[in-house]
């Protein structure tokens, strides 16, 4: 049983990751079983009449009994509240795993919960839009993607073998990191991103001197670059930003003093402290692209979608 | 003659700008002549190489003669040189306008240079990508993007009736500014936007606890939407930086001080606070699709891209 396949699978939670998980999973085949759980009524019904799963059950207790994989979708915080509920109705021997964008955090907070007899193995998959919610996601989400595995110290090599299996097969590159290492990783590459642009959409919100109507108005300039992160899931991001606090604070103390040194070398007018950062930058640019992880299209191809509207 | 014709053009500068104008120019046969000037030989040269003109020369003044239409499309901080060298052989009744992202600094640089028989008239077509130079211009650049101009209070209307003319003929939508509100609309819709880009890019590159290799491989979630920014023209930022400073320093103390508060938030666990924030600056998003400004496509519709590779 190393194809991926599983008897049974529990998906905790069931919204953008979680549906879109479901959807591979019923699409390539690779369980007989899938139950839904998700504490919101609304959402469990709404999962139903997606037909996301085979079982459906408000109860995460419920939702892991002989369940062979159980994965937890939920906003990280959450994420002890859930180990606790499931903790007493784990199947000896399941794989129980994650996909939570915090990995120290979500450690601390289920780990000590977990039976002996399971695999408790943490993970996060790399993929994601600004939607959220079980309509919001579809089948090929993973496919490229990174999903990156934080086992722990006495991780059964097997288990994780089985579970990485299992991501391949919804089209997932797959890799293993120290937890506290993907902590900082995902802080700079997603985490202060996304805090930035929070941040910049506010403070365009607040100004007085340019109304709202303008900055919609003209937001292809560059602003609207930043808008999409900004409409991503409020609940996710707080708990992402209360539960990576100090990698993010990190980050942040060092995005500030940059920026410090850039509105200084503004203001004294140091256009040559300003080429030099410009032009170092656009290296980056180049090899993302190269590496595969964007699209070349200027203006990431918004002229061609337009073109066909 | 208000049809957005003109029997002979001038283009000085052909850049990005310079030569989307002259492609559409050509596509829609908007003027007899077509003369293209700029400074680099090798530009030039590349410019005819691809017909983006009728005649060539490196001599401003000479491209400016019995030109009935001169767009000057230079970074703005070369804006003065090129106002001294074409002033002395300009046509009277001519239209001089340029593509400046900054306003009040060019009208600053160019209108005391400007005979008092020419139209001088300041316009800025928002539109562009991260790439530059001749080859990166394409015919539609500017088609539902707009185009803002910022009259002189003894503006010809006639003039700059005629203006618009043209670029409604390539497709854009014109709109009126004064030159001080441009640059403060700019600074947050477009400047600011870049500045950060540049800034969270080299951050991350000069991180010693996550390397640059790791920066590129996992950058899809979230960091890879600022690299675009930060891959645009380092002369023409260098010169908006320095061109634009009161805005851009104002706009940036405002955000500096926001970025403190989150800060302060993250550090303190006040999530409410960051849910506030988070949830607010999801309308603003909605707003801009709903305006049209950006595709509704999630990840902008990156996916469908890779799809179609």
């Amino acid at each position: 049983m190393t194809d991926g396949h599983f008897e049974r699978i529990a998906l905790i939670g069931i919204g953008l990751i979680g549906s879109s998980i479901a959807r591979d999973v019923k699409q390539l085949g690779l369980a007989k079983h899938v139950v839904v759980s998700t504490r919101s009524e609304e959402t469990l019904k709404r999962a139903e009449e997606l037909e996301l799963g085979t079982e459906y059950t408000a109860s995460a207790a419920d939702a892991v009994k002989d369940a062979d994989l159980v994965i937890v979708s939920v906003p990280v915080g959450a994420s002890e509240a859930v180990a606790k509920q499931i903790a007493g109705s784990l199947k000896p021997g399941a794989i129980v795993t994650d996909v939570g964008s915090t990995k120290a955090s979500v450690i601390a907070q289920m780990a000590p919960h977990m039976p002996d007899n399971v695999h408790f193995i943490p993970g996060h998959p790399l993929a994601g839009t600004e939607k959220s919610g079980p309509d919001a996601g579809f089948a090929g989400l993973f496919r490229d993607r990174w999903c990156i595995f934080t086992p722990l110290p006495d991780t059964d090599p097997v288990a994780l073998d089985r579970l990485k299996t299992f991501w391949m097969a919804l089209g997932s590159r797959v890799d293993d990191m120290d937890p506290q290492h993907h902590d900082k990783v995902l802080a700079i590459v997603s985490h202060l991103p996304h805090i930035i642009a929070y941040n910049i959409v506010g403070t365009a919100d607040d100004l007085e001197t340019v109304t709202d109507a303008e900055v919609i108005k003209y937001s292809a300039s560059g602003f609207r670059d930043f808008t999409r992160l900004a409409a991503s899931d409020p609940t996710m991001w707080r708990d992402i930003c209360l539960h990576n606090k100090d990698a993010i604070l990190e980050m942040l103390a060092r995005f500030s003093e940059d920026l410090a040194y850039l509105q200084r070398a503004i203001r004294w007018g140091e256009g040559d402290k300003l080429f030099e950062l410009f032009t170092r930058t656009r290296t980056i640019r180049r090899s993302i692209v190269e590496a595969g992880q964007d699209v070349d299209a200027p203006d990431f191809g918004r002229h061609s979608l337009d073109a066909k509207k």
